[in-house]
């Protein structure tokens, strides 16, 4: 169904993007890819006029660079700062996003569990200059989902962030989309890929230790493995999750957390040895009025859903009151699942421009 | 989201029900407990007037009820009947459907697995009428779902169909809405659940009939079990799948079929006692540039996450280019389910008028 005239010229997009890790690095091909697609459509080509990252500064290009044009660069960030202007890491994206005309903020940057920074600040700048955001970053929607909504509101924008918990399986847009007046009343899930893969294989036979490199070559694990194995990980994506599809106004703190840093390693694997191994799991419910969430690593059954959450396979199990439970499953996603997840931020944001 | 003034007056959505079974009864109460919902959310209040079944007759009302009304009485059908007025099915629903301001039909009748009729006409009527149109039925989806969308889409107007398949798991809307240019290779899903509980019951050394008469009690059954049983309904809900999630143009002809009734009920139990019972999997995927369809009974392994579809539970596993392999999981779905989908699709309806 194309949304636009096939004969209108396309509109270019230009987008900022923070943080140069491995989403961004899994993104920009990606969007390279759906470009032809995205002009079909949506009649929008994207181009990249900004790339900042922490330790190289923040470039940006007065033309933009097409997505299709610098994803063929072998490397596209020396690319990109070679063809660009370097900037002084400016305070405000008024200024940045002027200059290059560049109307979304794309966040990237790695997860700071204590309070969302630099992310948030990025991200509040940008919605109060009048750019759409997307972000990848649990830290800034754990933390200040409400205000960052409100934000946008006030400003006709549009903040997504459906890569912040499984990626780019819809989970939010599924609430907001698709499963209208649904009556979500609790989910249990294993949201966090590294906990998974380590608890497997510490009960296949390998130490902590090789666990975690394992988690840390597949590029899964957070920046510091102890986020995610100390459950703050599966915090941040409980806290979004219960205040979105619980409508809950959960913090961080308030969110019970057990990582699996307590558990004996033969513990692990005598449990695994008898069929109900240990998987770090999410919870949200609603008791009297309000909602309560926990992480914590317990035993799983085999007539346990959650069950099939193997490594890194995500999985969340929904009740609702008017379709019953549903549970939704990602098998052993990486990081190109979590890039897809920005891209169809991406396509939201433009499909619904000046719906909001 | 308040996606309306709350100031504003209510407007009423005029609805045609035609069909009034196990959905259709499931249906109206669910409405009338999402009306306060709909009014505050979208501004409209749900109001029906005109009720249809093929052993009753067509009945109109000049005012309409309100879905909260009718609800609440003992016989929602007799006090409309009493309150209304009958009227000769007319061959079209130009005249019904002016008479009483409807602007949208909702077709429950059930499935026809040789040619959708007579809820193709019905849907075809309403369109040409500038009606929205929503249904539950398979038959007409399958057999010309193309024709009618681009029905819909000449008078600007929508169909919707989600609970054809999986009931109001928001398979279609998550194509259309929230998984954008993912790119889905094939599917595999376990989709009937008649056929599920009778293989399971059979299994568990109950007689084919009898395990007919247990999934006839649940209300799951067609009206002819074996459309369930040797395939035909698996059939629709392929097609129609193929045709939304892989743009195929396949017909329900072109479906490989083969239902259950051909294995013996000692094969059926010695599999389940091996761990790798007999489930009637649909599937498709695209081949030479062309979309390949099937269904039929094939042995499934603990090692095959389709495993998990016992019983009634509906699974669809998703190959997709951007986001790897995702599942759905459907836990024992009632007729409720399929009410859902219903009402899922009347409030993306009432969402998205203007928009098409």
């Amino acid at each position: 169904m194309s949304e636009t005239s096939p004969s209108a010229p396309p509109t270019p997009c230009r987008l900022l993007l923070l943080g140069y890790g491995h989403v961004a690095q899994a993104f920009l091909p990606l969007l390279a890819s759906r470009s032809a697609w995205m002009e079909r459509e949506l009649g929008i080509v994207p181009v990249i006029s900004g790339i900042g990252s922490r330790s190289q500064g923040l470039y940006i290009h007065a033309d933009g660079v097409s997505a299709n044009e610098l994803a063929s660069k072998l490397d596209p960030l020396r690319f990109f700062q070679s063809s660009g202007t370097r900037v002084e890491r400016t305070e405000t994206f008024i200024q940045t996003g002027a200059v290059v005309g560049a109307s979304l903020l794309i966040e990237l940057t790695t997860l700071n569990p204590h309070n969302g920074e630099p992310a948030l600040t990025h991200i509040r700048q940008a919605l109060t200059a009048g750019m759409d955001a997307i972000t990848a970053n649990k830290g800034p929607v754990a933390f200040a989902q409400a205000g960052l909504q409100a934000l946008a509101r006030q400003h006709h924008i549009q903040f997504r962030f459906e890569s912040t918990v499984m990626d780019g399986f819809p989970l939010f847009n599924l609430a907001q989309f698709t499963l209208p007046a649904v009556g979500i009343q609790s989910f249990r899930g294993l949201l966090n890929s590294t906990s998974g893969l380590v608890l497997d294989r510490i009960a296949a036979g390998y130490t902590l230790d090789e666990a975690i490199q394992q988690a840390q070559q597949l590029g899964i694990a957070e920046a510091d493995p102890w986020y995610d194995l100390d459950g703050w990980d599966a915090v941040m994506k409980t806290t979004i999750l219960a205040n979105t599809l619980l409508e809950g106004q959960v913090t961080p703190a308030a969110v019970r957390r057990e990582g699996i840093r307590g558990l004996a390693i033969e513990d692990m694997r005598s449990a695994a040895r008898a069929g109900a191994p240990f998987r770090l799991v999410s919870s949200a419910s609603r008791k009297d009025g309000a909602v309560i969430a926990a992480v914590r690593p317990l035993r799983i059954g085999t007539d346990d859903i959650l069950h099939i959450g193997k490594g890194t396979t995500g999985v969340i199990c929904l009740e609702t009151e008017a379709m019953g439970t549903i549970t939704l499953v990602e098998h052993e996603p990486t990081v190109l699942q979590t890039a897809y997840g920005v891209l169809s931020d991406l396509i939201t944001v433009l499909r619904r421009r000046g719906t909001d």
